[in-house]
């Protein structure tokens, strides 16, 4: 038995999600379908955690058993011939027995991309959800440090899926503007979340409520207010989809290290 | 009678081109029916070029002649409400009596991506050509050196909309490249040329036979020869619509001074 590790990008846009359901498409099952015609095997692959409908990944991690002994670089070109255009293997390595892409997972880091202002760059459209507003992103940034550190983030945990514990720790929670420069600038705006991990929707229940700020309908302090609430009914909506990236996932360097058998 | 310019930016995925067909949808009658929208007018919307199926734009330039009087500003904020999110109207201003966007144009840049290599960003797709090869962008810079300047283009026009004169001057054709940074690079390379007019499917069809020199298929000299031979069947084939983006149109400043009547 071998156990590996899959690092893997796509487009979520198209689907239902990571996980597979009824009647609609997920990117599991595109994958565990490439697996089946690459190996002949018909096995469970375990990603590090269930993106919604619509969110996109740059960095997901997935882990799995398997009996074949496809060399790793063979397997890396099979699977990208045998899954769809949006959905791309970016890597496969060995990794020590009983590694698990979600039980072994140390660190997240998603990115949440919004334009904003007046005009909407129409092509934009698919990867920044658009805020018709100008923002404060300086008072958003002094909100947003309210939140680093360990917190019980109940507030901006979504109803669906509960955590045992909803106790979490965010070490990283930048804001950082830039401007697409075309016939007229559009402002945009990168907000970047690491953590031990996260909630149901706690990105964009974060960023819904970080716009709120921004747009001047809540003071700095207001964030600050709904944490301690524990309290999902008091932060603001969650942003779309559409602007969520699932990044990097970070595992002890221990697992990268295959045990021989 | 009042004269007006708009720049409109778009996503040309879901459409079959700017110009009104039977049967598909196009920006043209998408913008026509929100200007007739807004001022109750149902007029022509002339575009400085057909863009082609799938083919974006970030500084499409329209005119037309209007009796309407509602202000400019007015009109780009009520244009955006009755446009489809992946059309954009940038801005709404005021020319000089008779100006016409295919006739005045004096310049135009369109804008060529490609992302390549091994692995496909699955995040790139829909803006992005993909070449499954490295490229060897150094030689097609030099290739494309022998394209610059006044010359018969005959062998780089497209079949389908047959111009008086295939002469064209263009003034920079120039290759760069940059990668997109994520668990793995994944190599850009991205193409400017500006010209004095167009032929028909010229970009994409000196983008294809760039990308033969690049993948080292022809060598440098080779771009020099197709040019010479004034036929189109020498030409490398034409690249897809996707990553191609109509930049900037220009026109003589004389025109963008309104005059009063």
């Amino acid at each position: 038995m071998r156990f590996l590790k899959l690092t893997i990008a796509y487009d979520g846009t198209d689907y239902c999600g990571w996980q597979i359901q009824d009647n609609d498409i997920a990117i599991q099952q595109r994958l565990e379908e490439g697996w089946q015609r690459v190996t002949g095997e018909s096995i469970r692959i375990t990603a590090s955690g269930r993106t919604d409908g619509g969110v996109h990944a740059e960095g997901q991690v997935c882990s799995l058993a398997t009996e074949t002994e496809i060399p790793t670089a063979n397997l890396l070109r099979a699977l990208n011939t045998q899954t769809p255009f949006d959905i791309t293997v970016l890597s496969v390595e060995e990794v020590a027995a009983g590694f698990h892409a979600i039980r072994d997972a140390i660190g997240k880091t998603y990115r949440y991309q919004i334009q904003y202002g007046r005009i909407l760059d129409p092509l934009g459209l698919r990867y920044w959800w658009f805020v018709p507003w100008m923002l404060d992103v300086e008072a958003m940034q002094v909100a947003a440090d309210w939140l680093v550190g360990t917190h019980d983030f109940l507030s901006f945990q979504s109803k669906g899926a509960d955590r045992s514990t909803t106790i979490r720790t965010i070490t990283d929670l930048s804001l950082k503007t830039s401007v697409k420069q075309t016939q007229i600038d559009i402002p945009r705006l990168t907000i970047t979340i690491s953590a031990d991990g996260f909630l149901y929707k706690m990105v964009r229940n974060i960023v819904g409520s970080l716009v709120r700020v921004g747009q001047g309908r809540e003071s700095t302090e207001w964030l600050k207010w709904v944490l301690a609430q524990k309290n999902r009914d008091f932060a603001g909506q969650a942003a779309p989809a559409n602007g969520l990236f699932l990044q990097a996932v970070e595992y002890a360097p221990l697992w990268l290290t295959p045990q021989l058998d």
